[in-house]
């Protein structure tokens, strides 16, 4: 955080709207901890605490916590503002540490530190005792510093947001929901008060699973390659517009992933949110801005694109044109949140250390105007209480550092350790999300330049005999379509089966082949030998019924950040082998056998099972 | 676990009954996850997994995760049925640990383990990645077995309990009340329709906070010092046989903490036990039982209690009379859960490491009938997810010690670290809290016999001139009353404000000092020097506000766990002689100036501040 490049745009700032109104029953029932008020009593000097009831810190069985931590130059950037010419020359210069993946130091969280100041103490005696339901002191309070000053140093309203911790981002949404939304039964409650929730056509289908039992109605908003649409049929303002009361209430809650969108990869430009911003003040709708991928945002894509499709290369564009900078050249570079457009204090972003450092901490954060994030906050207090402290702990000390203060248990390490390990401070931490692109965007570069030979099928017509050549016409088909993902994890790739030889032919049982069946057929003929590769249908992530039988069927999601390199690559290939390979079927007997085993499979709603897991995440 | 040990009286058992008809809109409209379907496609040999959006373990900044670990024999215990000469000589022949408070071993969680097995697997790549809601398959599977052969070997349906991991007890009731209640809002919906929660007259406050913003309404049930009534005037079977319905639906759920009440310290029997199921089994009633403290029952507490007041020792009675052991003489010395008696399936217990390990591990776990466990953990997936893989990961690495095949690591540690760590496995977790036990029983024998130093005020009357004597009578007033803890962490004191020389008298505006207003100003007095003392008002743990008026007020609940053991001997002490003090007030205006204190610290209500916390817990 470098203050100086925080240039002041604070004057005349108008303090955020008040939001009361949009909250639940629940929420507003929900009261503070009546804990509270008796804090004050803890500052007596040499007061005795009979009052609380909390263990004491002496019978942790644990007496450090501990890590081996990467370096956070471990892995290789790829650069902000590609060159037009050569993308590996530019990301030769880049300082990569000597070690590579070896290099790591180790830290160490001492069970007492004597700082006093709550903010700076990370020692085990406070992190794994009862805290504070915003989060562990030392993270919180950094995490608020960065979000606010390197982050979102935009924030059009006075005082700026506040932050307050979650356990990872499912949590933060389902708070969020608990916030926003009264619990709707069908047949029990009046159709007028039902809930709806705004969303892209296609959506991370947990977020489903979240609202739907709650009695939430899910109203697709059409979407392009960039994200959501503003305008034009379907589009946000259509939808708002038009609203049938005799459906339910007129939605007041948008969900969005803006930045490398889940499944379909696209990124909203500044121009745009303010577009969808403008559209969500006139409607007094919430925006729930969930962005686990924001570090992951690729400008290779388009240079490489363009390249791979011989096509002229776009001209570079600023994604950020705001005032207030980071003073982090990478941070700056990317395409900022809608909070910094919040004039009003109607975003509410959900933030995950899971991409970042691992999906098994469960822990993120919410950052939003204080109004909302105290409500937001005070959800935690009747359920989770707080994230787990050894994630809390090991983190804020990974990030933050020794203490100077917590010398006792630091000087106790060998020289090496204390030689070695200095924290990662807010530059190690950007550099480590540089580092992180860095590898997933070499990823996405390869899956897709593979993706790229496979996805024509070209085709000799039969030879016409006497004519004045043995050649027939080759003619060039396109099997599939995708962009580039211009940030996230994954490749959205449309699949033409309406090209396919048997599209439309009837079966055996006089069914017609449609689009959805050969969809069906393609996924579980991509998982038979030789191909070995599992896509995700596009039907699961079809927001209705209604837009997975319009076009979902279509679609598959391609994820490149899960495989290993090797695999990456492999199954790259063997996708675009396979998509070439299921278009050559000609037997409708064949696709008949792939729809048999795709029924078996899913007609047994097996146990969940100790012995598989893996396609959990987002 | 003994296997010889759990003798089987598994011929004849029923199984569990259906208790879906009490889910509430919400859970039943709750759907499995939908990616489950697709975990057999990932047992394929060679399959790459292109579907799940997980980031890749390589790119998990932390190498390992280690910590200095208590040996389980670190602290002294006490015995399971101490003599009824001297307490001290039967524990004096208990084996510690000869290091002290210092013995400890270094643990590690290696980043790649290749064991193959699951269950075994212990490895950051799988502890830190997405995972199962129900838990961290090595720890849950540990749980498991634990939970099942060795604290309830007893359960009396076919097959057994499952357990699921949550994020602490407070998830755990949370998601409780979230399976079995509707969200119900006054002037909104039906009277008829609102849920009610069954539970004693005193209660953990922070179970009000949960259940109120959801409109159930809280339904006291009168107690005695076990816990709960069964019969009698206001006794469970009198709340439910005599509901009015027009106060709301009548309960089926009931929450107790059974095993060291908070606040009350009482212990039921499990005679006591069968009596409350038989109400329960009657009126159809799910019991959620949440026992945090459920192995800090102390023996001792009767034996000393007797010898302090010179009344007989009363004779020494078997807590556990139930068929099947654990094997564990520690484990089998305790009241057992009513799990064990829970012939129909309606009972749902919440356990947490909040208290055996430390609350900042935000991790518990609930066991009940398959059925009801599948729903309370379908709660998780779109919630928390899965408690933190930083704790999991550490604890099950703790408990079950390095697994055969994860040398890579292990062996790449010093010689003394693989030749002290071997895990505690569950002998050394019971040792572990068996220690726990004996260090928390001690303070409460501490505390106990300082409170009983200065129970009774001795009072000379005014000498009666020219009579035989120049002595007056001493009479011997008792100021407070207390039952030495048999449980748990909380001595419950009851004051006896209505002997103040003040009670009653009128205040300078007229008004009457009467019960509650001696008691806000003694808890008031007891914070000034040299008192110098925090109490839990008796007010703060009442079901309901007429609980409070009628009784609350009358009692303190004081922590002899939190503080130091020189803290809990020196603030006792105080506590003691500040209530003698008290008493000893005969100016109104002392009290006035104290309500005036008091009116004033809870007026302003101050936002949290980051420097104040220490009140939370239990």
């Amino acid at each position: 955080m470098n203050p100086s490049v925080v240039c002041s745009t604070d004057m005349a700032k108008a303090a955020p709207k008040d939001m009361s109104h949009h909250f639940s029953d629940v929420t507003k029932a929900r009261k503070p901890s009546s804990m509270k008020r008796y804090y004050k009593f803890f500052s007596i000097p040499g007061v005795g605490n009979l009052a609380g009831g909390l263990p004491n810190a002496q019978f942790f069985p644990f007496d450090t916590l501990e890590a081996q931590s990467a370096h956070p130059n471990r892995w290789r950037p790829t650069p902000n503002q590609p060159g037009r010419d050569a993308l590996s020359s530019a990301m030769a210069s880049v300082k990569v540490s000597d070690d590579g993946p070896k290099a790591a130091s180790h830290v160490v969280v001492p069970h007492d530190s004597n700082t006093s100041d709550l903010t700076k103490k990370i020692d085990l005696t406070t992190a794994l005792q009862y805290g504070q339901a915003s989060g562990y002191p030392p993270l919180l309070s950094y995490i608020r510093q960065f979000t606010r000053e390197c982050l979102h140093p935009n924030v059009p309203y006075e005082g700026g947001p506040e932050v307050t911790l979650t356990v990872g981002s499912t949590d933060g949404f389902s708070r969020v929901l608990d916030v926003f939304t009264n619990v709707w039964v069908e047949g029990k409650h009046d159709i007028r008060e039902r809930p709806g929730l705004l969303a892209e056509i296609f959506i991370y289908p947990l977020i489903l699973n979240q609202a739907q039992p709650r009695g939430v109605q899910i109203c697709p908003v059409e979407m392009d390659e960039e994200g959501m649409s503003p305008y034009g049929p379907g589009g946000l303002e259509d939808v708002l517009a038009n609203w049938d009361d005799a459906k339910g209430k007129r939605p007041h809650l948008l969900y969005t992933v803006s930045m490398g969108h889940n499944p379909t990869s696209g990124i909203l430009s500044l121009e745009r949110r303010r577009e969808l911003y403008e559209i969500c003040s006139r409607y007094d709708v919430i925006i729930a801005e969930d962005d686990p991928y924001w570090y992951l945002q690729f400008p290779s894509a388009e240079v490489e694109e363009a390249k791979a499709r011989n096509k002229p290369i776009p001209e570079f564009k600023v994604a950020n044109t705001l005032p207030n900078k980071s003073g982090y050249p990478f941070i700056d570079s990317l395409v900022p949140s809608f909070l910094n457009i919040d004039v009003d204090g109607r975003v509410v972003r959900i933030d995950t250390f899971s991409k970042t450092v691992a999906p098994g901490c469960r822990l993120g954060w919410v950052t939003t105007a204080p109004g909302i994030c105290e409500r937001i906050g005070r959800v935690a207090e009747s359920g989770t209480q707080q994230p787990s402290g050894f994630v809390q702990a090991i983190i804020a000390e990974n990030i933050m550092g020794p203490q100077p203060e917590a010398t006792a248990a630091f000087t106790s390490r060998s020289l090496k350790d204390r030689a070695t390990f200095t924290g990662w401070k807010t530059e190690g931490w950007v550099r480590w999300l540089e580092g992180l692109r860095g590898e997933y965007e070499r990823r996405m570069n390869t899956m897709c330049s593979l993706l790229e030979e496979h996805a024509y099928q070209l085709k000799q017509s039969t030879p016409v005999r006497d004519a004045d050549s043995d050649w027939g016409v080759i003619t060039k088909t396109q099997l599939y379509e995708f962009k580039w993902p211009r940030g996230g994890m994954f490749l959205w790739v449309k699949i033409h089966l309406e090209k396919h030889p048997l599209f439309r032919a009837v079966a055996s049982q006089g069914n017609v082949i449609n689009g959805p069946a050969l969809s069906t057929a393609l996924m579980f003929f991509l998982t038979h030998k030789p191909h070995l590769v599992l896509a995700s249908p596009g039907t699961m992530f079809s927001t209705t019924p209604q837009i997975a039988a319009r076009e979902g069927w279509s679609y598959f999601r391609l994820c490149f950040a899960a495989e290993t390199d090797e695999m990456n690559t492999a199954c790259s290939t063997r996708f675009g082998q396979g998509v070439q390979k299921f278009f050559r079927i000609k037997k409708i007997a064949e696709i008949e056998a792939l729809l048999e085993e795709a029924a078996g499979a899913f007609e047994t709603d097996e146990a969940e099972s100790l012995t598989n897991i893996g396609l959990m995440g987002c």
